[in-house]
C-alpha cells in the first residue's frame, strides 16, 4: 500500500469508526421500493444485489436491520397475465378478493422471497413476514369502495424484536390483517413508518429515484441536507412536497414525532448510498430531525 | 349436569389428563395436505377451520406445534390459468424458472397465508415459513431433466425453535435453496420427516384420507394399530404398501430411525382425530414404532 | 373405537382443553376436611384417594396445588383415648397447652402425614408443612379463656411459593405461630382463605359434604351456581347461611375481595368433582364471584 | 475495654475467623439426640435452647445447616400413656401399625414441632420435615417380626437443598416411606449419616452425653482427638467401641468415605460446644478423619 | 483447652458472630495513612503487616474493603532526594507539573504497590487503583497558586464496586483527573469519605495514632465512644476539634450525612483495632453516628 | 460529496466491514514500546495520542484491547536524577531492591499512567495495573547474579478478563510477583506473549520502528507479509532474526504456538498503522502464522 493510498484509507476509517461505533446495536428501518427491483439490472435505481449487500454489511457491524418493501408494479404484470381489469378510484386499486390473493401471492410469495434470496447469498440471514405472521400489522378497510385496501392500526413489534434479537434480518411484505382474520394490502410507505414507531428505531430509510426532498421540487440546487419535522409540515402545507413524496415525507415526521431518531430520504440510484449516508460525516440525501 | 354425564366426562378427563400432562413441551409435526384443503368445505377431508382448531387446542395445553402443507392442487390451478402446461416425467412435474416461480408464489403467498390465518382467527399464534428463510431447508436438484425439483439435504432446526420458544406455531411451506440461492421445489411429505428429525419431534403426524396403513390395502379390516420400522421395511419391499403412501411411510421410518418418538398415519377425515389419537387410550389410525 | 365414542370423547375434549389451558400456572388452595378422611372408606363423601388422584391430575396439568386439611374428629378421638377431657365454650374447645400439644400431635404427625402419603403414591410430590415451618402463619390469641386456639394474622407466603416453584404439592396443617414462638391451633376454613388471599390464588376450593350453597338451606332445588360476595354477605345478615357453612362463607368473600379469582363450595361426595368444576362448562357446586 | 481483655479478644477473632471463612457456605449435618431434650431443663445435655442458639449463629456465619433428631424416649412416653405395651426383639422395638402412628405422631407432631419452635424463636429459620416429605428419605423393612422398623436405602437430596438455597434449616424427623408409600420409623443416627452423604456434607456431627470416642471406653485418659476410619474400623472389631456409640461410630466412618468431609462426636453437655469445635484450633471432643 | 479457657472463648464467639452475620457483604473504607507505613516496623502505629493481616480477616468473613492510603512523608524523602525543593502556602505543598509526576510516581509506583504487596503475601486479593483508572475520581483545581493540588468533585464507584463484586480488595491511592485528563494530587481523607459516601458505605474508618476523638483535646479522659454528626460541627465550630483531626472529621461528619451507616476514628496502634470495633460490643475508638 | 469521493469512501467501507465485524468481541493484545513514548512528539514513531486514538477506535467497534508497555528509557532517566549507577551483565540491568524500587515508580507510577492518561481523554475507559494487582503475573529470578530481574512463569487471566468484560482497556505494566510476594522486573516484549496466550488472544501485535520482519535484515525488500512460526524459527537460526528483535519472534510464534490467532510485527512509525492492518486487505507489516 502506498503511504498516500494508507493515508487516504486511514482517513476514512477514522471517520467512519465512530459512527459503526455509535450505531451498533441500532435498529434501522428501510424501506425498498418494488419500483427499484423491476429496474434494477442496469437500471438507474442501484441493483438489488448491491442493497443486499449493504444491508448484510449494516448488519455485520451489529445494527437491527428491518427491510420493508412493496411491490406495486409486480402485482400489476400478474393482474396482467391473468387477464384481471383493475378499477382505480382516487389513484387507489380497488382490491376485490381475487385481486388481493393475486396481491398477496406476488408481495408473500414472489417480491419477498427474491429480497430474501438476495441477502440470504451472503448467509442465512434474511427471514420473510407478512403482517399476517403472529397478526404483527393490524389494519382495517379505508373505504368501503376499496375493497380491501387498508389503513395500518397497530404494529405489535414482539416478532420483529425477537428475529431482531437472534440476529436476524426480518424482510416485510405488508400484508395486514384485521381482528376477524380478514388480510389487506397496506400502502408499504405507511406501513414502514409505523413499524419504525413501534420498533423506536434509531433511523428510518427512504430509498428513492430522487437526490432527496428539495424545497423547490423543480429545483435540483434546493436539495434540503437536513430539515425539521416542523419545516417539512409547512412544505406540505404550502405544495412544495408532491405527489408520490407525500406518504413518505408523511411517514417521516409521524415517524419521527414518536420517538424515531432521524428519517432519511436518499437516492437509492448511488451505489452504497446507505453506507454512505451512515458512516460518513457529510451523509447524502435528505435527513428529518425533530 | 346429570350423574352420568358427569362421570362419563370425569371418565374421559382422567384418561386425557396424563397424557396432556406427557405431552406437554413436546415438539409435533403436523403434515396437512394440499388436497385436504381444496376439499374442504362440506368435503371428506374435514375442514380447515376444524384442523385450525385442533392445533390451536394441542398449542394451548403446551404442545409445540409445527405445521407442514402441500399444495400441489392449488399450483396446478394457478398454471392452468396462466396458461402454462406442465410436463412430467416419472410422474413428476418438470419445474423450469417460472414454474417455480408460479409454485413458490402458490404455496408462500397462497396456501401458507390460509393456513395461517385460520389459525390465527383463534389469536395471534402462526407464523407462516418457507425454507428459503433464514436459509433453514437445504435442497440439491434431483436430476437436471427435473429442474428445480429438489431433494433435501440438511434442515437448520434453530429458527423454528426459535419461534416454538416463543411459543408460537410455525407453518412451513416446503420451498428449499442451495448455497447458492437457488429455490427448489421439494416433496412435502419428505420435508415433514427432515423436520421432524431435525428438531427430535416427539410425534410426526400425516393426516391422510385413508384410516391408517393395512398390511393389505384392500382390505379395510387389516389396519394396523401399531407397526415397527422393520416391519414396514418389510411392507415396502413386499409391495403391500403402494404409490402415494410410500413417500409417508419412508419418511415415517426414517424420522423414527433418526430419533422422533413415534409417527402417525391417520385419517383426516374423522373431526379432531389429532385430539383422539393423542389424549385416549386406544387412539385411531396407525402409530409408528421403533 | 367406535365413531360415536370418539365423537363424545372429542366433545369432552374439546370442552376441557381452553380450560387447562386458562388454569396451567394458576395457584389453586383446596380446603380438604377432617370429616371427609373419618368418613373415606366406602363413606358419603369420596375418598382420601379419589381426592389425591384429582390433586395429582391437576398438577400434571401445570396448576399449582396447596392443600389445606383440619382435624376435628381425630383430635376429639385421641384425647378420648388419653382421657383428656375437653371444656367447650361457644362450641370451641378450650385449648389448654397439654391439649395443644395433643392436637398438634395429630394434625401434623398422623392426619397431615395421611394427605402426604395419599398424593406421594402417585410420586414424590407432596411436603407436609405447618404454619410453624418458617413461621409462615402468624396468629394470636382469640381470647383468654379459650387458651391456645389462635386466629390468623399474617402469611408469610414465601415458602409455599417456593415448594410450588420447585413443582411441589404443599399440604397445609393449620397450626400457627405468634412472635414469642408459641404454637396456636387455627380454624382450618379460615386458613385456607387467608393463604389464598396472601398467595393471591386463581381458585379456592372448599370441599364439603353438601352440593353447595342454597339461597334456602331447607331446599335443595335452591342450590346456586354463581353468587356474588355481595349477595353472600345478605345471605349471611338474613339468616340463610347457617351454622358450619359461616366461616366458610366468610372466608370465601374475604378471600374474593382480596384478589382471589374464584371461591367454590364443592360437593366432596361427587368423584371427580374438582376435574368437573374446573374443565367443563356447567361446573357443578357453588362459584363465589366478585 | 483493657488492654489484656482487647487482646484476648483480639486472639480468640483471629483464631475464628478464618475458620469461619473456610465453613462459610459449607454443609453440617447436626445430629440432636431425643435424650438431650427429655433432659434438657436443668439437665446434664445442654439444653435446647441452648442448642438453637448455637444452630442460629452457625447460620448467621454462612453455614448451611440441617438438623437431624431423634426421640425414642418421648415415643416411649406416649406409649406408655395409652397404656400401649412394647414388644422388643434384639433391644429393638417391635412396631406394628399403631405404634408406627404413634411413632410418627411424636416425632413429626411433638419432637420436631419442639426443636423447629426453639430456633423460630430467632426468626423464621426453620422448616420441619420428615423422610416422607417429597418421599426424600426411602426405606425398607429390616425384618418381618420387627414390623416397621426399616433401614434407609436412598436418600434425595434435592428438597433439603432447595431449602438451605432459600437459607432456611431443615429439622429432620426420621420416618421413611418405601415405593408403595408405607412409612417406616427409621434410626435417626443412622439416617444422619446417610443424609450427610448425600448432601457431601463438609460435617456431620454427633452430640453425645460422653467427650468423644475413647480407644478404652473405660478410661477418659484414652479420649481420642481425631481418629481415622480405618482406626475406627478396628476399634469396632476389637470391642473398644460399644453399643450405643455403635450405630454413630459406623455412620461416621461410613459418611466420611462416602465423601463427607469430618464427622465428630461431641460433648453435647458443653455449653456452645458447636462453636469451639468449629470455630478454634484446638477443637473439643473426636474428629473422624478419611 | 480448660473448661474456663472453652467458656472464655465461646463468650467471645457468641458476642462476635452477630456482628459478623451483620456485617457481611456490607462495605467498609478504611483510610490507611502514609505516617503509619514508614513509622510501621516496630514503631507506634502497628504495622503494615498487621494491618494487612486484619484486611484480609474482615474480607475473609465477607466485608468488602476498601483501603485508601496517604503518603506524604514518602513523597517529601523522594523530592529531597531529586533535590526539589517545595514551597508551601497555607502549609499545602505547591504542586508543578514535575512535583505531580514526583507525587503520583510515589503513591501509585511505591506506597500503593507496597499495601498490595502486603495484602496480597495472604493469597491474590489486592488490586492497586488510582483515581485516574476509568476516571473515577474527578477533580478541579484548588487554587491557582497551589497548582496541580485538587479536590474531589465527584466519584463513579463502578469500577470499585466491579472488583468487589469479584471478590477483590481495591487499593486505591488519590489521584484524581478533571475532564480535559490533568491529573491531580487530592487530599486522602477527604478522598475516603468521598469514596465511602459514593459506595453507600456501611463503615468509613480513620485509623489514626491518636486514640480518638477528645471533647477536649487536651484531657485523655474526655474521649468520646459515639457522637453525633450535630455535636461534631458544634466542636469544630467550638475549636474543641482541631488541626490535622479537621479533615478527618469533616469527612465523617460529611459521609454519615450523604448515607454512610457509621464513621469511625481508631487507634491504629492498637493491635487489631479494626477486629475489636467490628466485632465486639464495647468497640473501641469513637463511632460517629447521624 | 462528489461521486468520485462517494465512490472511494464506499470502497474502503465495503472492504472495512467484514474485517469490523470479524473481530468484533475479538482480544488484541498490544505491546507499546517504551522508546515510542520518549520519542513521540513530533519524533518518527507516530506520538502517543494517535495511538491512543486508535486504542479507542478499536475499542469503539467492539475489540476487547489489551495494551503492555515497556519503559526502559525512562527508568533510565530517573535512575540517572537519583545518581544511581546502573551494572549490567549480558546487556541485562542488575536490578537490586532499590533499582527495582525505582523501575516500579517509574513503570506503574509514572509510564502507566501516561498511557492511561492519553487514552482516558477520549472517556473512561483505561484502567492501569501491573501484574502484582491480584497477583496476576507470577514470576521467579532469572540468575541470582541479575537481583530482581524475573521470568514469567505463569498468567492469571481472570482479572484481565473481568476488566474486559465490563468495556474497559486494561494497560499493563510489566511488573511480576512470586508466591512469596517479592515483586520483579520483567521483559515487556514476552509477558505480552504470555498474556497474549493466557487471553488466547485473536491477535498480538508489537509496534516497533521497523517496518516488520525481512528475511535479509539489511535489505528493505525483503520485508516479509506473512510468514509462518516454522519459518521463523529457521531465520532464527541461522541468524536472520538479530537481537532486540529476537524476544519479539520468540514471543510471536510461542503466542501463535499457544493458540493466539495471529501475531503481528507493525511499523508504529506509520500513522493508524492498527487500523490499517486490522481493517484492510492487504494489511501492513509482517503477519506470523501457524
Amino acid at each position: 500500500m502506498s503511504v498516500d493510498l494508507a493515508s487516504e484509507k486511514a482517513d476514512v476509517l477514522v471517520e467512519a469508526l465512530p459512527y459503526i461505533r455509535r450505531f451498533a446495536g441500532k435498529i434501522v428501518v428501510v424501506k425498498y421500493g418494488g419500483n427499484a427491483m423491476t429496474a434494477s439490472v442496469g437500471g438507474p435505481h442501484g441493483d438489488l444485489s448491491t442493497f443486499a449487500e449493504d444491508i448484510v454489511l449494516l448488519h455485520a457491524v451489529g445494527m437491527k436491520v428491518v427491510v420493508v418493501h412493496g411491490g406495486g408494479p409486480q402485482i400489476g404484470e400478474l393482474l396482467g397475465r391473468l387477464g384481471m381489469e383493475s378499477r382505480f378510484v382516487d389513484g387507489l386499486r380497488v382490491t376485490d378478493a381475487e385481486t388481493l390473493d393475486v396481491a398477496r401471492m406476488v408481495l408473500v410469495g414472489k417480491v419477498n422471497r427474491d429480497v430474501v434470496s438476495a441477502i440470504n447469498v451472503h448467509g442465512p440471514l434474511a427471514v420473510g413476514m407478512s403482517g399476517e405472521d403472529g397478526s404483527f400489522l393490524s389494519a382495517s378497510a379505508r373505504s368501503p369502495e376499496l375493497g380491501f385496501v387498508g389503513d395500518v392500526d397497530d404494529v405489535d413489534p414482539s416478532l420483529i424484536c425477537r428475529l431482531l434479537d437472534a440476529d436476524l434480518i426480518p424482510v416485510v411484505a405488508t400484508i395486514a390483517v384485521d381482528a376477524g382474520g380478514q388480510s389487506y394490502n397496506v400502502n408499504a410507505d405507511t406501513a414502514a413508518g409505523a413499524i419504525a414507531a413501534a420498533l423506536q428505531a434509531e433511523k428510518l430509510v427512504y430509498l428513492t429515484d430522487v437526490e432527496g426532498i428539495r424545497s423547490d421540487p423543480s429545483d435540483p440546487a434546493t436539495l434540503l441536507n437536513t430539515v425539521t419535522v416542523d419545516a417539512l409540515d409547512a412544505m406540505v402545507a404550502d405544495g412544495s412536497v408532491r405527489e408520490g413524496m407525500i406518504p413518505k415525507v408523511a411517514s417521516c415526521t409521524n415517524a419521527v414525532r414518536k420517538g424515531v431518531g432521524h428519517a432519511h430520504v436518499l437516492d437509492g440510484r448511488v451505489p452504497h448510498v446507505l453506507l454512505l449516508e451512515f458512516f460518513t460525516h457529510s451523509g447524502i440525501g435528505t435527513m428529518v430531525t425533530q
